[in-house]
């Protein structure tokens, strides 16, 4: 397989066409997964997320030119929510990160949301493990975060950062809404603005109050991310994550998590297509019509086509 | 069948049972919903979302009020995003709403985001079935808006209200994350804040730019709903786009989309649990950690397991 060969030696345009494959839901991307499967495992993936508008994508492009002046190569997957309006704004953002297009070192790539529910979710772990399989030290994901769909890419990284900034909304509320217990790093961008010192300290008493059974203690950082202030603080509180994590950095600790949600999800999506097919087209239709016209319920439906699939 | 019979009858009590029922996924409740089921698609159901701090809740309220003067019953679905930390900010947001808790013709809760992918919405949405065969007019659910799941719920709705502020993040960047496309009605709240002309311009910009096939054009409207301001003329548009609908409102137009998207959750979730169960725990935990190992990769482990149960 020509392909995988040229992603496992290091080739970002191999890498980038097989995430088009992904992202188009191809055969052929199953065939190739399956072979840098084994491939896998190594790098250390970072989740970024926080609500719109806390700067995400300057902290992620810092956070790049810092690991590369550590001479770590560096792969950045940022989900964006599609949307025909967005576009620009989007392709704005995105040209902020091209100082590193230059640069084999890192390998940058949007993925839209878009597709059946979870199917984002599913794309951007394949393209971590694309990313990984090409020899990235450091993989970023970065997404917007309130969702569940968007929660569950960035829970099974290693390092989860959630990122807020003073004053937005009521206090720290925009960051609560779920994203808070994924944390294990917090970030106060934009902390040159008024109000910085009460959102840390709203943070740290909400941090108080939490129960984690890990025994790491999150940790808070300020960072003015346009002007690089605090990134590389910020990067070492990552690299004392990766040390706490030890041992369960190590694939099999870690990926047990990841495995059985990616495992569940797939299988969902496989069975589903599988029942679908078996009851023909005019057969599905005259079933969804039937649900809609409240002639029969969806679990009864449902019922019906295990048993048409034996099941 | 005592408890479906009660909902019909019209008893919130019985409605609260079902519902808790639901959240706990129990047998029980997917026998009350085959029951309720026919009884269903009269209520109006309206999506209201938008990013934390937008005041979506006051809103609601504001609008809960304005619907109790026109004499019409209304039930409130309130999506949150589950958070060990948020138990105190939520319940202050629900306590608002308590002036209407002693009103028989309201009925409010609140769902947390738990447990499996799509969990969440597929209960909301079988909550909106309950309340609609309990005899409310209109159905109003609301959730923080960004995330696939988020979107899935409130896309279901008849009219989705996207609310924003003046002044949020950049522009109107918060609320451009996935959901301008969705919107049939836009709602600019705490409009008595600097910049509200601005933020409406440019979301009149945008949808200018959108190239809608439905043939409805979404309408801006200014609110400050802390003081009722522009609650009533909100309220006048949402008619205005029911009345559009028209024909499609009807229970057989309408629900054909909702009702292939809860088939297919629902075919999903049934098919995977029952792969599972086949598998044995043990058997599961076995390729769950060749998974994790890299000793089999996801997509034959599924293959493997479609084998196994004859898929």
């Amino acid at each position: 397989m020509n392909l995988v060969e040229c992603i496992l030696r290091g080739e970002s345009r191999a890498a980038a066409r097989l995430i088009s494959l992904i992202e188009n839901a191809g055969s052929e991307a199953v065939a190739a997964m399956k072979a840098l499967y084994p491939h896998t495992g190594r790098a250390y993936v970072i989740g970024v997320t926080g609500p719109p508008g806390t700067g995400k994508s300057t902290l992620v492009d810092q956070m790049v030119t810092q690991m590369r002046s550590m001479e770590k190569t560096v792969g950045v997957i940022a989900v964006d929510p599609t949307s025909p309006f967005t576009g620009g704004a989007i392709l704005a953002d995105r040209i902020r990160m091209q100082r590193h297009n230059t640069d084999a070192g890192v390998f940058i790539r949007s993925m839209a949301t878009r597709g059946q529910l979870g199917g984002l979710s599913r794309a951007a772990n394949d393209v971590v493990d694309v990313l990984d399989a090409l020899g990235k030290d450091f993989i970023i994901i970065e997404t917007v975060g309130v969702g569940q769909d968007e929660v569950d890419v960035v829970r099974t990284a290693h390092t989860t950062l959630v990122v807020t900034v003073p004053g937005l909304g009521d206090g720290i509320q925009a960051i609560k809404a779920g994203i808070m217990e994924i944390g294990d790093v917090f970030v106060v961008n934009k902390a040159d603005r008024d109000g910085a010192d009460q959102t840390i300290l709203e943070i740290e008493m909400m941090l108080e109050q939490s129960d984690s059974d890990s025994g790491w203690r999150p940790r808070v950082f300020r960072t003015v991310a346009s002007r690089n202030e605090g990134v590389e603080g910020l990067y070492r509180g990552i690299l004392e994550h990766r040390e706490f994590l030890g041992d369960q950095h190590a694939p099999r600790r870690n990926g047990k998590e990841r495995s059985r949600w990616i495992f569940r999800g797939l299988l969902q999506d496989r069975m589903a297509a599988k029942a679908m097919e078996r009851l023909t087209p005019d057969g599905l239709e005259t079933l969804i019509d039937r649900i809609a016209c409240r002639e029969i319920d969806p679990y009864s439906a449902v019922e019906e086509t295990l048993q048409k699939v034996g099941l």
